[in-house]
C-alpha cells in the first residue's frame, strides 16, 4: 500500500477524470481547462485542482491541461501504465457477462484466469480461457501472480472465495456480492452494490405509489404491450 | 427532491446500515450496538452514531439499537416501506444478467419493463414481461408511472435513453454505461462502474509484472490448466 497521504476519496476520483480526459482525447482535443472538466463531470473547477494538487506536477493552472501529458500522468499514478491480469470467480448470470465485457482490456485490465462452482461450467473455454474449479483459485492465482480478483458469487460464499484469493497473493478486490467482506490490512475492497445504489435514490424520490404490476405483466388498460413489442418487430423487420 | 439537508454522503451508506441490520435479523439477533455495528463494516461507531443522528428518533445510545425498530426506520426515511417498480434498458450480457437476478424484489424493487434494441430480442418474454423496442421507453414509462430506470446500454447510447426515461417521468437513473449522464435538476444518477472501481484499487498495488498472458491461455510451465479442470470435472462427476 501507498502511504495515505491522498485520500481515498480523491483516489476514488481519479478514473473518473481519466475516462472523461480520454474521450476529449478520441474527440481531438488537445487541452482542457479545469473548468471545462468541472462542467463536463457535474462537480467544481476547484475540487479538480485540489484533486490535483496532490501531485504536484499535474498544475498548469490558468493555461489550461495538455489533455495528453494529464492523461499519462494519471495513468502513471494509478498504476496503468501496464496491464494487470484479473481473476473471475462466479460464472453464473452475472460471472458470464462479466466474461463477455469488452471493457477491460482497453482499461488496464485482462481476465487471466475464471473460476466456477458447478461442474456444468468447469471445463468450458471462455475467450481461450479454461474455466476451472474453485478448489484450484489459490494455487492457480499464486502460478499466474494475479493481483486483482473479481467476485460474482453468491452472498453465502463471497467471503470464502475472498479468503482464497487473498491467500493466493491477491492484493485489491472488486465484489459483487451483497455482503461486507473482511480483509487483512493490505488489501482494499470495491463494492459493487446495485441495491445499495437504488435504496439510496429512493430516499430523493416522493413516494407516491406506481400503476400495480402484481402478477408481472404491468400492462394497463389501453396499453397492450404485447401488441407494442410485435408491431416494433414487424416494422423493424421490414 | 428532499432538502438537502442530510449529505448525500450518509443517504449513500444508509443502505450498508440496512443491509448489515438485515442479516443480523436473519441471524436471530434483537439489539445492535454501534460499536458491534461498526465493527461488521468496518467504521466507526461516532460515525455511525453521527448518521445516525441526522434522524433524531434513531437515537438510543448507550443501550444499542433495537434491529427490529432500526430496520422499519431505515426503510422508511429510504422510503423502501412500499415496492418500486423499474424499467430495465438494455438486454445485451448485462442487460439479461440484470433482468434474472433474483436480488431486487427482496429489496424493494420490481422490474416492471423491459426495453431493447436489437430485433432479436423485442417480443421475448422474461419473468412474465415482453420485451419492448426502446422507442416505447416514454410512453411505457409514463403509463407505467415508473420512477427508476437501470441502463445498461452502450456508452454510445446511454445519454439518450436517460433522455427518454426522463422525458417518460423518471427520476432516478442507475447507470452502468462508462459515461457521465447529464440530467436536469431533481434527477438522482448513481453510476454502477467496475472499471473505474478497478482503477482506484491499482494505485494501492505494488507495480510489479504479472506473468505474460499474451495469447490468453496463461499456463506457466508446471501448471496445465485444461487438465486441472478436466481431472476436477472427472472428480466432480463421480
Amino acid at each position: 500500500m501507498r502511504n495515505g497521504a491522498v485520500p481515498d476519496v480523491v483516489i476514488r476520483r481519479l478514473p473518473l477524470y481519466l475516462r472523461t480526459l480520454r474521450q476529449l482525447r478520441r474527440e481531438g482535443q488537445q487541452a482542457v481547462s479545469s473548468e471545462e472538466l468541472a462542467r463536463f463531470l457535474g462537480t467544481t473547477a476547484a475540487q479538480i485542482r485540489r484533486d490535483f494538487s496532490y501531485f504536484g506536477r499535474f498544475g498548469k493552472q490558468g493555461y489550461g491541461y495538455d489533455i495528453e501529458t494529464l492523461i499519462r500522468e494519471l495513468e502513471a499514478v494509478l498504476n496503468l501504465d501496464r496491464t494487470w491480469d484479473v481473476a473471475l470467480v462466479g460464472y453464473g448470470n452475472l460471472g458470464q457477462a462479466i466474461a463477455h465485457y469488452r471493457g477491460f482490456e482497453p482499461n488496464g485490465f485482462r481476465i487471466a484466469a475464471i473460476f466456477a462452482k458447478s461442474p456444468e461450467h468447469i471445463g468450458q473455454v471462455v475467450n481461450g480461457l479454461v474455466v476451472l474449479p474453485e478448489t484450484e483459485i489459490e494455487r492457480v492465482v499464486r502460478e499466474l501472480a494475479i493481483r486483482i480478483g473479481i467476485l460474482a458469487v453468491p452472498a453465502e460464499a463471497a467471503q470464502e472465495v475472498a479468503d482464497k484469493l487473498i491467500a493466493g497473493g491477491v492484493r485489491a478486490l472488486l465484489n459483487y456480492a451483497p455482503v461486507t467482506l473482511h480483509v487483512p490490512p493490505g488489501v482494499v475492497v470495491r463494492d459493487i452494490d446495485p441495491i445499495g445504489a437504488l435504496q439510496s435514490m429512493t430516499y430523493y424520490l416522493e413516494p407516491q405509489e406506481p400503476r400495480p404490476s402484481a402478477d408481472g405483466t404491468p400492462a394497463p388498460d389501453g396499453l397492450n404491450l404485447a401488441a407494442v413489442a410485435a408491431e416494433a418487430k414487424r416494422q423493424a423487420s421490414r
